[in-house]
């Protein structure tokens, strides 16, 4: 940071960078990607992708973040909670949240794709957006899911539950091309189907939660 | 078909064309894969993949329905079951199929490669994979699920238990990247793990059923 800004450098610049970044990464993958094809997207010079970024890798660390900053923003998991919300009324508003953010339509096409590109090539970014981004809700969503399951259930039960919720979520993301040719008529994972989605995944949660609560309590003798 | 059998055809040549397609679709995608790079790496000439599969279409095809096949037969989702089968053996026994069928760590690489690919850039043997594979596969889970949630239920709701049910399984393939790097030491996804995964899978669905059949049943006056 030591370095001069460059003089095509002003306040659009960094976001022009962001963004070009994200499609072109999007579009050929991070190894693939050449900065000389982001400079030229985004009209910029070199020298701005070094004195805002660093490098290649600190410019792709940095549309990760970008693209993960503007999701959470728009869709944050505490979104209309009081302070005294229910466990209940909190993990609607994560599962409300979570497919919120992956359903999102109006977020350009490159989010998910780059996404998705992460979740099979991973890059060391994902390590950092790992701890950053993920570990933070998985410890939210384990933190519900505990309270609801009672103090009889074990680690790995809580945990194992997270998952089995997250997993309902996201799979509307991963396998929406499946989806959208088993079931045309119903648009399952469009924007218009968020209710649906967001209602049934908290009501098929929260009775196998009530559930297994109810089998780990301790008879009475 | 009416083409006379190329000479190098012999019974390994169509076997050895649909792996070194399957490695090289997995690698560069369908549509940058060239039948000159199978030709090569299969050690096999034009003439025999006109001759067996028609062309480069029809043998992407066959490769996915090779993949498929493979898959369904080392799992398939009735193993071990009676006709005297209850629902929820039915159940555990779909949801076993489907984790060993995901986390098969015996099967290549360019399986789950070439299933991810499909996923996020899917061509037209996706529409005949669907119907030829996924439907059926759909169909038998949606009835185990409405057997299980009663006469009560109605047909979205039916279907989208089905899909959590689904989407808990499938998030292990889709999601591993990330659930390696949260919880490095609890190899989730790998095969000592399926066990547990089956075992929580089976008790979450049946949890969640079991408590919205119950909510589903007219009261008494």
């Amino acid at each position: 940071m030591s370095e001069r800004a460059p003089e095509t450098t002003n306040g659009g610049t960094e976001q022009r960078l962001l963004e070009a970044a994200g499609e072109i990464f999007a579009e050929h993958g991070y190894r693939n990607a050449t900065v000389r094809q982001i400079c030229e997207k985004a009209k910029a010079n070199l020298a701005a992708i070094n004195y805002h970024f660093g490098d290649k890798d600190g410019l792709y660390l940095a549309v990760l973040r970008h693209l993960n900053k503007v999701r959470s923003e728009r869709n944050p998991i505490n979104k209309g909670l009081s302070s005294q919300a229910t466990a209940e009324q909190k993990l609607r508003a994560f599962i409300s949240a979570l497919l919120h953010r992956i359903l999102d339509e109006d977020s350009p096409d490159w989010h998910m794709k780059l996404c998705s590109r992460e979740m099979i090539e991973p890059t060391r970014a994902l390590d950092t957006m790992v701890e950053e981004s993920v570990r933070p809700l998985e410890r939210e969503l384990e933190s519900i899911v505990r309270e609801l399951l009672g103090p009889a259930a074990d680690n790995q039960r809580v945990r194992l539950s997270a998952l089995s919720i997250v997993g309902q979520c996201v799979f509307y993301h991963h396998c929406r091309s499946i989806i959208s040719r088993l079931f045309p008529r119903e648009k399952y994972g469009s924007p218009e189907s968020i209710d649906i989605l967001v209602e049934h995944v908290t009501r098929f949660s929260l009775a196998a939660l009530g559930n297994m609560a109810k089998q780990n309590k301790p008879k009475a003798r």
